[in-house]
């Protein structure tokens, strides 16, 4: 038997019920530190869930902020300095990563608060977090705010991307089970993805095949 | 030791291998089948890994569509009705829900090709997935058009939304593992995230505490 809500329901919830429910409805997302650095040399760090794909062709990403996070730092940052890391976050670092979003002074780098380790590479402006198996480095491109709450959709440009060799398989995919990669549920839960089964490309009157790479 | 790819590297990847590779690259993804049924009465079911929780107060969620793909009749359905569903995808479901890829024939349901259920409830246009242990009944809100590659973003108003009593905390989180909840990784592999932790709100000099509910 289910339980129901409607959307009444659901906006008389007390804040934190709400939030919990709303944030674990869609499923389970990605699990990324953002990393940047001020024009002062500051770094800052902050986990983000709602990083996704946006395109091959060129290589885009996404993600959205809200208004009045903690997560300002990070947009400003951007807009600053125009380039930003994305660091999978992985089994070994999930108290640090999720650590990153206490409200630390505007001084302090979440990197020397946390002990995540500050990596720089190929003139890359923007630090990346060592420990990461997996690391984009991005380029500013474009912002949309989404009127019906001030949220903001965030476009990066893929620059660089890093990873475990060990990691990709022949066609390409990245083993994300081997960098030790996590994924997020809700705002505070983080999870280890077991794979369960890659499938081949589906075709009509043809039954579903696991692919095996 | 890591391997180093640069934009144009990525760029001169041919073409299965840099889709493998960019829609691995930023982690994993919610796994949800989307349900619409067109003006005519023909019912559409389709994968997406790409949605996302857009806000609480209004509860509004967003996911993005490629140009020229087969959800094309996903959206056409969404903006003629105005209503779809959200359904996530379990680990009893997998194989049928990867099966929804496959290109059917327009007048072909793929809830009857893939043998997913179609279920009605209050009143509400689109067709849930009765295997689903988590649905939401969405209404259109806007779509915004990324000019950067023609992709859209459409955004959706929660009006419904059903779960399975055992799975919700006393907190309003939604324990996804009690609904066999999956994530996606790339276009085809699926895997099941077995729960790590659940920290409490991080503050500066205190020390990161999990969460006992």
């Amino acid at each position: 038997m289910k339980k129901h809500l409607t959307d009444t329901d659901i906006n008389n919830l007390e804040r934190f019920p709400k939030v919990n429910l709303m944030n674990s409805a869609t499923g389970y997302k990605s699990a990324n530190l953002i990393g940047t650095k001020n024009p002062k040399g500051v770094t800052n760090l902050a986990v983000f869930n709602s990083v996704c794909h946006l395109g091959s062709s060129p290589a885009l990403i996404h993600f959205t902020l809200r208004p009045h996070t903690v997560a300002r730092h990070t947009y400003e940052n951007i807009l600053e300095t125009k380039y930003f890391t994305i660091n999978q976050i992985n089994t070994s670092i999930v108290g640090q990563a999720h650590y990153t979003a206490a409200s630390f002074n505007a001084n302090v780098s979440e990197f020397e608060a946390t002990g995540l380790v500050e990596e720089y590479k190929n003139d890359f402006y923007a630090p990346y977090v060592q420990q990461s198996a997996i690391q984009i480095g991005c380029e500013y491109v474009n912002t949309y705010e989404i009127k019906e709450n001030g949220c903001l959709l965030v476009i990066g440009a893929i620059k660089h991307l890093y990873f475990e060799d060990h990691i990709q398989a022949k066609d390409g995919f990245l083993n994300l089970e081997d960098g030790q990669t996590v994924c997020i549920n809700g705002l505070d839960q983080y999870a280890v993805p077991k794979p369960l089964a890659r499938f081949e490309y589906a075709r009509p009157n043809e039954d579903i095949k696991e692919k095996t790479i």
